[in-house]
Parts: structure tokens; C-alpha cells; sequence
């Protein structure tokens, strides 16, 4: 199957692509001996969602109540919510807990005992850890706070404490394995330091870069990355996947050839791919034209999305032959942003897969 | 009704000031004798549509041939799509054609016989004009082109000639009343030097800031802005409107708070809001916290949205109390974008409204 039209914006997907980044991902895990609980905020999905539990997963990461719920309604009962825990999740949270045990993050005493008093079943709590970003989570020096924090769950009849999991959002920033491993290391290193205090806990992170190039974890015991099922422009620049391993484009209507020929508006502006950007080689990229087949994926080079308004995209390039195509194929800066603004994907092979949209 | 707490992140539309806004620009069209062809991309909502109608509007500008549909379904039969049109589009259009009569933005002469020959009732064409900004439309230099394309129009059965329409985006990077007339007066010359070649022509133009702000349009005929019937942030910087004439918001509760106070997690990010963002006094700002009552709406000084990802929202603030509230309410940057992420309004006085989304 090679590159299609599409009569408007739309959101493809490469099944073929997307199952290989999903069995890879959980063939590592297995070879590693670490749990994968694969995060689904990136396809969120119920179709999708199969294909990991294909691949033997049983547990998922989410980051609302409200998409816990949604995978919940699929026979997903083991569901880790990556997001801290505020008072007025208490009666979703607790519709939710009839359907699957529930891992949440919680900060605060208070809220712990709130939990337990509202809640019937048993809960595990993880505790975020700040490795000193300084956003959300417990700074990992506040050895009080986390002590008193386990000792709160200890307390409590239905709630266990489970582990530690930080989320290193550099890795994002960094090119090339050296440049993720010398961003992880030290935040692993933070995390082994505090197993040593407190023992029972567990090792839990979950980047998409480091999840795709390292190949040892350390102490680690679980990893929860979401976006490697798809990938996207962002990873192919860290240097967490190629382009050819990218599953997830957009297909544009060219609709305009722009003076010279060296730019064209395209049908496909925020409202099918986000405002997210990258600037490379100097140049403000909302998006990178690639060239579909089944067999290889290949990157237009020099042509690329410069601008984007609601509706209306600017592609620039230098070989104008290429607007003579009545759509082009982006690959998405961010994935996990292009995929929301969607209420399904169609594959390359012409099936609609469903998708949740925000309420 | 007060400020009000939702458990998760929600849009808010204020129904009072939404109604306000239309009115205000629907008899600011009337008093000045000048057409008013609202654009619907913002709110994308039927029911809100119908607040429109009730104000007396009968033809409406979209953005694209499926959102032309959504509204047609409604009864509106009066229909511009405000987008460069492109082939793939006939057989919607075919579809579309029986509903209501069209208004196309056509940029090639192969394109108006296409069109031609395959609708089947009249349609009417409006030439985009691009006055020197390098973005869609036929150069406003390049009368050969315009004059060859009224001529197909004159020689086409089902087709005819409407106008000229241009959209000034640098009224948006504009502050204050002064700045847009300086960046809007020179395009209106354009299209007024244009009409001389063309009288034929009507004159039509769109952007939210001059139509908000001038009082007098010259020779222009229609008006098709958008943006003004919730506005944001952006327009208040602008100087489109005051913080008191914003209709719409997005609700986040506060998940967590960090560190001294001054900064906290909210559940609110770039899949409620948008990435679009303002450097406002040397700060990134995705959102501005506001103070919502049904009698004024005043801003939260010194606290605003610094920081989106996916699901977290990171608000910095001078004021530590700000954090007691279990909720905070964000003036979004770009109302259109923030809209368009989410599936339905809930009004201050707590009805649901329902609004298309991305298919």
C-alpha cells in the first residue's frame, strides 16, 4: 500500500508500524525483566489498547480519571493514573474503583485518608518524585514528607504504598543517546539512592527516549512510556526512533501553489496537528513532509510545515514538483497532541480505528 | 452566579456575555449598512449559531466544505467557505450544493470549470486577495490573473462573480486602536484601488481587531470575523475588547502545589487549552487566571499559565492563596483553538451546549 489521498485533513495510521513499535517496546521489557505499563494517553484508543494486551500487557498508565474510565470500560482493571490526586476526583474515583484496582499519585496526608474514607476497595499509592525539576511531585530530599506519607498508608486498611516514579521530561530536550542517558542517569541514580531508604519501594519511569535507547535500567522495575506506539517528528530528532519507524501522519490537501512554486497552502492547520513546534536548522517546523510505503518511510527533505493558522497550513520547500501531489503526508511534531484533536484514525490499509475525544 | 468549581477540566461559556458580543457586532453591521457574514470556526456550535439568527444574520462564513455542512444541517442555507478551494472537495460540495447556495474562494481558472461542471445549482466566487503579505489569495498586483478569473466566472453558466475578500493577520500582532488602523488602512486601500479596475466587485474582510475596533470601513461591504463572539486573552492584549467582554473559559482544578507557593500543578493543558501562547512582559504565558462573577470579570494579576504539557498545567502566581480555590479559571489565548478541543460548552448557569468536533 503506498501513500493515498484523502478528500480532507486526516489522521493516519500504519498498523504494521504501530504493532512492530509495540511489540518491540514489550519484547525489551520482557528480555530486561522490567514491567511495562504502557501509557495510553498517546493513541487512547480501545482498539489500540488490544494490541498491547495481544502482547501480554494486563496493566496501564493514564493521565485523567475520565481516561481511566474510558480503558476501564474494556476489561483494562489495573490502571495507574499519572496525574496527583485532587479532592474532586473523589466520586469518579469511585465509580472507577468498581471496575479496576487503581495506582494514584498522591501528595499530601490529607488526601491520602480522604481517599481511604471514600473509597471501598484497595488502592496502591505511588509517589511522584521531583529530582529537582522543580514541578510536579516531592522533592526527593523531603525524606520527611515521604516518610510520613508511607506510614499514612501503612496506616490505612485499603491503601498500600507501591513506589517511586519520576517522569524525566529533558529527555525531551536532548539529541542522541549520549545526550538522553547522561539526562537519565543521574535521575535514576536519585531514585536508587532513595531505595535505599526506603526499601519496599518500587523503581518506576516512563520517558519515551530513554525507554527506546537504553538497554539497561538499572534498579528500575517498571517503565510506563506512552508516545513509542506511535512516535513522531520530536523522537526522530532526539534519536529515540528513525523515520521509518514513525506510525502515525496526517494526510493535507495541497490548495494552493504560492508564488514561485517554493510554498503551497495546505488544508491542515492547528486544529488537525497542534501548535506544537520545533525550530531546526533554525527554521520554525510545525510538521515534516515524509514519503509513505508500506516497506520504507523517507523523509521530503527541505519540505516542511513553516506556519500553521486554524485551518490553514504553509508547507515550504525546494522542489515544487511535489505540490503537483494532490495531499501530502506529515509526520506530526508531537503525536500525543496531533491524536487528540481526532475522533479516529484510518489506517493505510483503509480501516476506521476509533479514538476517545475530550469531553 | 459566582465562579464555580467543575471536577475536571471544562469549558465555560458565559451565555450572557456570548449574546452580548453578537448583538454588539450585529448592530454595529446595521448602523454602519455593512453585511455581517460571521465566521462559525470559533464556536462551531449549532445551538449557538441559532443566537446568531436570532440577531437577524442569515449567511455565515466557515472554514471548511465539512464544517459548511454541519451548520447546512441546521437550516443555514447561505453559506461562504473561507478556504482556498482544492479538488478533492467536489464531491462534498456536490453534497453540500443541495442544502445551501455557496460562495467559494477560487484561485485557478481549471478550478472554476471543475467546479462548474460538476455543481449543478449557481454558485458565486470570491477572489482572495493577498495584499503583499506572501500568504493564500492572487497577489493584489495581479490583475491578468483576477481579470481572467472574472471572465471565466461572466462566461460559466452556473457561476458568478461576488468579489474580493482578504483577511489582515497583522491586525493580530497589533496593540491598540492606532496600530490596527495602521495595519488595516492599507489593505482596505488596496481593495478600494481594486474596485476602480472592478467595480463589479463587493468588498469583504474579516479579522476580529478591526472589526471590533474602527467605526468607519471605507467601501467595504461585508464583514466576516469570528474570533469576537467569545474573544481571549490575545484580543485583550490586542485592545479588541476588555477582559469584562471575554465569554469564554477553561476551568482547571488545582492538583498540587509546589515548593514556596508560588507556582502550582493545575489539570489543565495542552489537550484542554492549546499551545498556542503570548510573551506578555518577557513571560511565556498559555493562559491568564481570572476572577469570574456574573456582574465583572477582572484578572488575577501576576497569575497566569507559564507552562503546559499534555494534561499538567503549571500556573505561577504572586498571591499563595490563589491555591486555596479547588478550581482555577483560565482566559484561554486563542478562544477558536481552545474551543475546538472540546466536544460542549457548560454555561455559567449550567446548561450543556453541544458543538461539533473533529471527525
Amino acid at each position: 500500500m503506498k501513500y493515498f489521498n484523502t478528500v480532507r485533513p486526516q489522521l493516519i495510521l500504519d498498523e504494521f508500524r504501530c504493532k512492530r513499535n509495540i511489540q518491540r517496546m514489550t519484547q525489551k521489557a520482557t528480555k530486561l525483566k522490567i514491567k511495562l505499563r504502557p501509557h495510553f494517553k498517546t493513541h487512547q484508543s480501545l482498539e489500540i489498547g488490544r494490541w498491547f494486551r495481544e502482547e501480554g500487557i494486563k496493566g496501564i498508565t493514564v493521565s485523567s480519571v475520565d481516561m481511566a474510565s474510558y480503558f476501564a470500560s474494556d476489561g483494562w482493571d489495573d490502571i495507574t493514573i499519572a496525574f496527583p490526586f485532587y479532592p474532586l476526583q473523589i466520586p469518579a474515583l469511585y465509580k472507577l474503583e468498581k471496575k479496576a484496582s487503581l495506582r494514584l499519585f498522591v501528595n499530601r496526608i490529607e488526601d491520602l485518608e480522604l481517599i481511604s474514607k471514600n473509597l471501598h476497595r484497595p488502592f496502591k499509592v505511588i509517589l511522584e518524585i521531583d529530582p529537582g525539576f522543580g514541578r510536579s511531585g516531592i522533592h526527593y530530599q523531603n525524606h520527611n514528607l515521604i516518610e510520613d506519607l508511607i506510614q499514612t498508608c501503612d496506616r490505612l486498611d485499603n491503601c498500600s504504598f507501591y513506589g517511586f516514579y519520576t517522569h524525566d521530561g529533558r529527555t525531551y530536550q536532548s539529541t542522541g543517546i549520549d545526550q538522553i542517558r547522561s539526562s537519565i542517569m543521574p535521575v535514576i541514580g536519585i531514585l536508587t539512592d532513595l531505595k535505599r531508604s526506603f526499601p519496599q519501594a518500587s523503581l518506576l519511569m516512563g520517558d519515551t527516549p530513554s525507554t527506546s535507547v537504553l538497554n539497561d535500567f538499572g534498579p528500575i522495575d517498571e517503565l510506563s512510556p506512552g508516545n513509542f506506539v506511535f512516535y513522531d517528528w520530536m523522537q526522530v530528532q532526539i534519536g529515540s526512533c528513525n523515520i521509518d519507524d514513525v506510525a502515525l501522519f496526517c494526510s493535507v490537501p495541497v490548495a494552493q501553489v504560492i508564488g514561485d512554486g517554493s510554498a503551497a497552502i495546505v488544508h491542515g492547520g492547528a486544529v488537525h496537528l497542534s501548535k506544537d513546534s520545533l525550530v531546526i536548522n533554525g527554521n520554525r517546523c510545525f510538521g515534516q513532509v515524509i514519503n509513505y510505503s508500506e516497506k520504507i518511510i523517507t523523509v521530503e527533505t527541505n519540505s516542511y510545515l513553516s506556519a500553521l493558522s486554524q485551518e490553514h497550513g504553509t508547507v515550504n520547500t525546494k522542489q515544487p514538483k511535489l505540490f503537483e501531489n494532490e495531499t501530502l503526508w506529515i509526520c506530526p511534531i508531537h503525536s500525543c497532541l496531533t491524536a487528540n484533536l481526532h475522533d479516529h484514525y484510518l489506517t493505510t490499509t483503509g480501516k476506521i480505528i476509533d479514538k476517545r475525544i475530550l469531553s
